[in-house]
């Protein structure tokens, strides 16, 4: 079960990260929303790279355990004229200019009317703040603390041509069937309007990530989801009640373009396969790295982590949302993201599709005492070294663990030594009948 | 459940701890022995302030367990002439002098027959230590090393004006009732002569806990004792076997008006929820402090946590006696005890009698996933914002971690959250049917 | 059951330490081998301290597990004349110089043929490595890297006077009943040639031990076992399954007489009983020292800690195979091991098997509270002190923790009082008849 392996051994990550990056670009300007015409647009262009992706539906109004999906939201313009007649604040020069699901406005307002609906970031003057209302009905504008101070007295002209009407709560999804129906849900939030980092980054290296596995043969399937955030890991759990006991394993994409090293939120759970497999990939980068308990807080990971369903799903990005500073402003802008630490962000999880791929436990069947590795050609026939080599190493505590109960995953963790060692190692040792399959959790 | 909390809230912390202080130096000057007229007179005194206290009395001879009650000891008078005939040891000047539970003498000795009665610290030559021999019938002096280095041959005239006749041993009891016949065990020794912050503190804050919680309505019954130390524990529990499955949880009080950090001594069983309560509240003070395991050795917890009951008892003090430099002796006097760290005390010991009574665990009505808390007016209505408020994450962490196993205590230690906060959380999602009470541990 | 603790008390450390040295200066220069003449006389030399030292012998080609016992290997002579006619490699100044197992030769060969057979240390250029090939026929010289630059051009005569033939793998093994058939097995691997510290270090504390424990009445039976190290443990436990259940306990002796600080390697169990005593002695010592998790590589633990049997056998050394700068070449010789360094390893497991010899567990008699220890002599009867004896607080945490769950070498470690004197209080308090012994593994 080498494919995600080869695939991974073989790939140029520098003209990914600029390819994921050019993706990016694109769909920068886009205005997204939770619904709405922009978020199936974003979901067409995904659609050009990822085969078999379907853009799903759910009316306004269809109940959703505790939560009714909203009215549709598109907007075509919004703009604040001064009482000079110039455009203070224009819709078509930042999308995060506009209160996201502003109901439509046309009036006429003093500054001091107006004033109530504007939304500005004191403490870092020179951004504009994105902010939505999506379930109360209001509408305003955000900018520039610079720009706000400069409004002077008088009357204002205010535009939202926006409607909010029944419609649809969309969300983009795509199984890549494997051999076994057990799966792995990769997850990402593309509501999100002008914002790199937080959004697009999530959105483009699960796009690649679903192309690159489209024809890579794997034991798991793999279901890839775009969806609104919060509202959309709700919808999509109530459509899918039935079928959700298939996930084994998910993870949650955001915040990977960014250069800062990598953070990882565990699951609900706390010690499932998937922590284990995340940390235990990140301990062998050699880098720095965060790992985080459980929060019901963040991203879509809350409600997979809800306490019915308690879906072993964590969250693995290079900053966090606490963590960077032009969280949720207009500074969450292309500079922010790099195209070299997008490839190494798909590196990485296509290093923990890896380990989920090929984790699995063994039984030892010579269990009285260590094996002639040596007449088997399996380790050096010469005596007296200080040390063996590193596979001759990775034989020993496959053979001495491989007791059906601790899996390959727990002997890497435990020896120090890489997965991709100690599986080599389990398929030596198979090929040798020195080990036999024990069980795979293939569901 | 908010009688405490309530209480705690309106409490003048500072006054109450100049009336603790003016209480403690009343009872300074008595002297108190393991039983006697000492130990009664302190606890007629503690009566006048905590209605209902009743003042018990088992006889000399009584089978405690492994012990007996020994006869009682009184005292009235002690001194020692030297050959000038000055009085060089007097027991009216400090009642530590004389040997806690000396036998009557009157005699006429040489300073070499004197010698062997007389003890001092010389490594503190100025401080008089308190010693006892309650078992052992025996007679004697304490006294400043200073002073005993000036003491001149000759033949010394000594008077003990004692009696050590069959008697009662007494202990002080008042027993508060709450809803539930599960009780708070709240446990001080009250047998030291003159020592202020290792017994009289513990007095102090004990009464004024009586006398305040008496008007307070709670879920638990507060049973409170003011015990000979040791042995007052092991009669206490002898004449009560019956009755110690109700010892919900206790604390034992003592070293509570240094100006010393809290120092928690876990109960035997070391995770009891005593032991997470407390942990909990000294972690939101901020200060630092300073957790010890359970060791069979201290105060009366010692025999609380006996093998055989093993009651969830600890100690919160502030130093330990291990840890102050006056530890039984006359060093241990007025000045070391301030009104500041007693009203700090009893603040504190009534946090932790809060989260006892507030603890619970509750069930998620909406498990599936998180429930929309901003249509009920719990949550913002506006979106994008980096941090929510406080008690919106308190009120995410109830949910998702009500389960019916997790208690309000174990997601306030889990979140970070004070037990306040996630208790009001839960509060108000039990009044929107958000959370259905599971169990409550009301015996 | 205090013999071994008596026999500790009584040594004398400096002489045994010299004695020690004085044996592994006669047992240094012999040339050993996994098989061999040199085996055998090795075991004659420690048969001369141990009474009642079985040499066993198993057949060349005898099936032990997975593996095949190899012919026997015996050596006379081996050297290599350079053109000029100077023995420039000669087994006669160093037994290392061979390849060890080396086939026989007679050759005359080039310098260029020769280089194919020749090993050396370049970042030691003055040691000679210690190479074998026990189990592909080959044949070699080892030298010093300084020796080899100086080899010129020419015709080398080449001669290795060795035999390789059918015959025995030997090991020496002996008894030392106790009351109980459960055994402690001591084992060290003897087929290192002329290396100090590994090898020779254990064979001499190994034979000492069985010398001393010979006289000596011990609850558990202790098993040596002298063996060729990684095969011998195999065809050990191959002849012994029958067996195997009786080791209640295990060491591996090696490294025992450098200057440094201990080693421990726990077993593959990690938490057994020989695990936490030897921890416990090294904790007493005051001197720091490290400890390793199990990894199936290094010595004879490797096979004692196979799967199937998972035998709780540790290995105390001082430096480790990985720590010592001279491991496996000429570098580890006489000077590297220190009689004092000998004397306290010796004292060390003495240590060990004291606390394994009365660990145990018990119950306590009085278990409501604190017994009156004072009437009964074990406890002062002044009251009042700061600290009291260190015996007194061994009572009292034996009297508590004595619930026949907690064994003495648990409530050492929890108290952090000495295993001795904890198990001296226990002692006592049986005489008493204040604790009763509740079970004992004698198996």
């Amino acid at each position: 079960m080498y494919g995600i392996r080869n695939l991974r051994e073989k790939l140029d990550a520098g003209a990914l990260g600029r390819q994921m990056y050019e993706l990016l670009e694109r769909l920068y300007p886009i205005c997204r929303s939770i619904t709405g015409e922009g978020f199936r647009e974003t979901q067409r262009i995904v659609a050009e790279h990822v085969r078999g992706l379907e853009l799903r539906g759910v009316p306004s109004g269809t109940q959703c355990f505790d939560w009714i999906v909203p009215k549709e939201w598109n907007i075509r313009d919004a703009y604040v004229k001064a009482p000079s007649g110039e455009k203070v604040i224009d819709f078509r020069k930042s999308n995060l200019h506009v209160l996201n699901y502003s109901v439509p406005v046309r009036a006429k307002l003093t500054l001091a009317e107006l004033d109530k609906h504007l939304y500005t970031l004191p403490e870092q003057p020179s951004w504009i703040p994105y902010r939505t209302s999506y379930y109360k009905e209001d509408w305003g504008f955000c900018l520039a603390h610079d720009d706000y101070r400069k409004l002077e007295d008088g009357v204002y002209e205010v535009v939202i041509d926006s409607t909010l009407e029944d419609g649809d709560l969309n969300y983009g999804e795509c199984l890549l069937l494997g051999e076994s129906s057990r799966e792995v849900l990769l997850s990402c939030h593309a509501c999100h309007p002008s914002l790199c980092n937080d959004n697009l980054s999530g959105i483009v290296v699960s796009t690649f990530l679903a192309k690159l596995l489209a024809d890579t043969p794997t034991r798991y399937s793999h279901r890839f989801v775009w969806i609104p955030g919060g509202i959309g890991s709700v919808v999509w759990m109530s459509q899918n009640q039935e079928r959700l006991w298939r996930i084994a394993h998910g993870l949650v994409l955001t915040c990977l373009g960014d250069p800062g090293n990598f953070t990882y939120k565990k699951s609900r759970r706390g010690d499932a396969e998937i922590d284990r497999a995340v940390q235990n990939v990140l301990r062998q980068t050699g880098d720095d790295f965060a790992v985080l308990e459980f929060s019901p807080y963040g991203y879509d990971e809350r409600n997979y982590g809800s306490q019915k369903f308690d879906l072993p799903v964590g969250s693995l990005t290079r900053s966090t949302h606490e963590g960077f500073a032009g969280y949720h402003s207009s500074a969450d802008d292309l500079s922010l993201v790099r195209p070299e630490a997008l490839g190494d962000s798909l590196l990485t999880y296509l290093a923990v599709l890896d380990v989920l791929e090929n984790n699995g436990r063994y039984r030892n069947r010579i269990p009285e005492a260590e094996p002639q590795l040596g007449r088997r050609g399996l380790y050096g026939m010469q005596g007296g070294l200080q040390k063996r080599e590193r596979l001759e190493m990775a034989l020993l505590w496959v053979m001495n663990f491989s007791d059906g109960e601790h899996s390959l995953l727990e002997i890497s963790d435990r020896s120090g030594y890489s997965f991709e060692l100690i599986s080599d190692a389990a398929g030596k040792l198979l090929e040798h009948g020195l080990l036999e399959r024990w069980e795979r959790d293939d569901g």
